[in-house]
């Protein structure tokens, strides 16, 4: 998968999520462990994270890493 | 996952599939297309890896993401 698209897939994928776990973005960072700023860059794919930071996000939505990065690779491009 | 624990772990899991790939170090970084020994330091723990880098790894061992996280989870701790 090409490099910035994965970060922009992987932001829309944890928004969805976090708005369907009916999270404030405020709310989410809290959990996440980050400022709400660096989470809406994540968000929005202009950060991209480490594997660590991933997984913070995994853990916040009660996902694996893997579980995450399945949904991802499941989605229709 | 604690988060140096992470890093760790996947540095121990692509030193086994790359060594059970039949490939050097120099093939195998040159493969994912990094510096030989950024892919050592990767493979000490001792580099934490963005998920694009770690995609990269992923692909040169044939995995998807999802699929190198499901082999890292599954390890015993």
């Amino acid at each position: 998968m090409e490099e910035t698209r994965l970060a922009k897939k992987l932001g829309l994928l944890i928004r969805r999520l976090r708005v369907e776990a009916g999270l404030s973005q405020e709310e989410f960072a809290y959990k996440v462990g980050i400022h709400r700023t660096y989470a809406g860059a994540v968000e929005r794919g202009e950060k991209t994270v480490t594997i660590e930071t991933a997984s913070k996000f995994a853990s916040a939505l009660d996902l694996k890493l893997s579980q995450m990065f399945a949904m991802l690779e499941s989605q229709s491009d």
